[in-house]
Order: C-alpha cells, then structure tokens, then sequence
C-alpha cells in the first residue's frame, strides 16, 4: 500500500476538525484546506481564539452561562428583571431566548435533562442550586423553558413539584402552532395541545 | 438595550468557526458549545493542532501537494510510477484520487483554473513548473483531470496545447455514466458525451 498522501499533522487536524457537530470527515478535510489556505486571517486566530477561550470561558457561578466573566454578562446586567428566573436545559436556550429578545429576567441553566435511562438523575443536574436561587425573595417566578420531549416534560414534571410554594409561580412556555406555520405541516400532538389550550381572541 | 449573552472570547470564535466551509453562523454556535464541554480531549488538541499545521504544513516544491516535509510524501515514495504526471486542480483532488485508489504515479497540483472572467492567467497557476516537470525523460504521459466545468475544460485544452511533444503522451478522465448512476438522473449533457465515447463491450 502506499504511503498516505496526508502527513499526520494534518491528518490529526482534520481528525479534530472532524469531531464538530455539523462536519463529517469530508468537510473536515474541505475545512483543513481552506484553513491553510487562509493561515494568517483565520488559521492562526482560531488557534488562539480557542486556547484563549478554553483558558476564559468558564460557567457562571450563578446561572450556569459560559462567560469569560462569573457572575456572567447577563446575572450583572443591571436592566434586568431579578424577580424572574427561566430554567433552560443548556447554555443554547439561553442563547435562542435572548436571540428572540423573549426574556428580559435572568437565566437558570440545568445542564441537562433528567433521564433515568441514561442515568442521569436530580444531582447530576444544577437542580438544587435552582432551590437555593429561589429562595431568596427577589424571586417571584421560575419559567420552566424545556425542550417538549418526554426527558424535557419528565424534568419539568420534577421542577414544578420540587418549587411549589406559596410566593412561588412556577409557569412554562406554553405550546402551540409556530408562528408561521402551515396547520398541514403540524404533527398531531401539537395540534392536539393548541387545540386544547385554546384561547379566546 | 441588555448586554449580549455573549462574551467577547466566545464571540470571536464563534465568528472564526463559522468562517469554515460546512459551518453558517448557527452550526458555528453550536461547535462552540460542544468544544467548551470538549476542553481537554477536544479544544485544547484543535488549537495545538492548527497552530502545529500552520507552522509546519507547506506546499511542496515538487507537486503543490500539502505536506510537513518537501518533497511530500506522494513525491518521496519509491513505489509510485514516476512517468506518469497527473493534473488536478487543487490538492483535494489529489486525495479525491487517493482515496480512490485510482492513480499510481506522481501529481502536480495547478493550485486553480485558468479563468480570464475573474483575471486568472497561465503565471497565476503552476503551469510552467509543469511544462517543466515534463520535460525530464522520466516523464512519458501527462493525465489531465480536471473539473468538467468550462474553466477545468478551458486549463484542459491550454495544457494540451502546451504539452504537446514527440515522446509525451497527454490523456485525460473520460467522462460518462457514473459508476450505480441510474440513466434518468443523468443530464443530457452527460449522457451525450457517454453515447458519443461509446466503447465495444
């Protein structure tokens, strides 16, 4: 057999590479050409935005966020609304919320879902920290913002029974047709759900 | 206006990631997420990685391949068949051939088309190291595979023209019906090419 055309520093770059959602190993090696290609303007500063990020970044003591600061940029912004807290399961919730602009309180992130399948259960989770955050009485609300799949309503199920109390409301994101879409193109179960909670105009 | 929920480190790479082929700015957020939770098996190898590349990977002296040492690999190795050159245009067509299988000789990376549109003459690609390489007696047949579009079939008939000697044979790829490629697929410009290069079974 003949000798591999890509030399191992390559290959390993492109093994990494390859590891990132979105690339398979095809892109990856499409990725790696383009990088050498582009050594000054973008090879180099990724190789320091990385090292410099995984040395930074870190999660917020606070809400979970990852931020090069802790308490991050969101839990020391002054304009938000302290009195309410929106539980995601991870650091791209928050992301998605802010992105809509849809939540202008601060974040709790799980870091995951329970699943007893997997073994994950309440202390693998920020769970007990979430308790802890709402007993202070700058917190009147928790918005439960989880995916609408079964680990997601499971986990759900497990916040709303573990923060009942009296000066407490603990809401969620109600579900629905997406704004945009075509009734055709719903599965049933959503339609079923929009059906049910149905709202007077 | 809230302060975005990102900081400055992780933005810059965020910006960085998505610049890469296979990644928008979406994917790119999501890569950035997985590398944090990825620190030590993942993040740090990647920057080690690109830096070590950026450093040591060059173009080789002989055929453009990419490679830590010049001559590469392809070049240095005994048991490839140093008469026969073949022509690609960038190197991911030259691992496009070896992943293949499909050509035992040595290459010669052009590093681009001729493209007069976009300014792209015979001095902007390796043309004349070439015509150069092929003037040693050990080199007796130049294959041209170059893309089927009208800039790799306008390189394609510069080359032949420029290659033409005496004792050096210049072939290129056929085209035609791709190997499990059903007919009605196919379009007629493919097709018309497979019917007029027809071969006696």
């Amino acid at each position: 057999m003949p000798a591999s055309p890509i030399g191992p520093e390559l290959q390993r770059l492109i093994d990494l590479l390859a590891k990132l959602p979105g690339l398979g190993p095809r892109s990856a090696k499409r990725a790696a050409l383009y990088l050498l290609k582009k050594r000054e303007p973008v090879m180099q500063p990724l190789a320091f935005a990385l090292s410099d990020a995984a040395d930074k970044v870190t999660g917020c003591s606070e809400c979970g966020n990852w931020d090069s600061i802790d308490p991050c940029a969101v839990c020391v912004d002054e304009e938000r609304d302290r009195s309410v807290l929106c539980v995601v399961e991870d650091v791209s919730g928050l992301w998605a919320l802010e992105r809509a602009g849809a939540h202008k309180g601060l974040y709790h992130v799980l870091g995951g879902l329970l699943s007893p399948l997997d073994g994950v259960g309440p202390d693998d989770l920020t769970i007990g920290r979430l308790i802890e955050r709402t007993k202070t009485d700058e917190v009147k609300e928790v918005v439960i913002a989880l995916a609408a799949t079964v680990d997601g309503q499971t986990t759900a199920h497990y916040l709303m029974e573990h923060l009942e109390s009296a000066d407490l409301r603990v809401t969620r994101l109600s579900q629905g047709v997406p704004v945009g879409g075509e009734l055709d193109y719903l599965d049933e179960g959503t339609l079923a759900a929009a059906m049910k909670t149905r709202r007077p105009v």
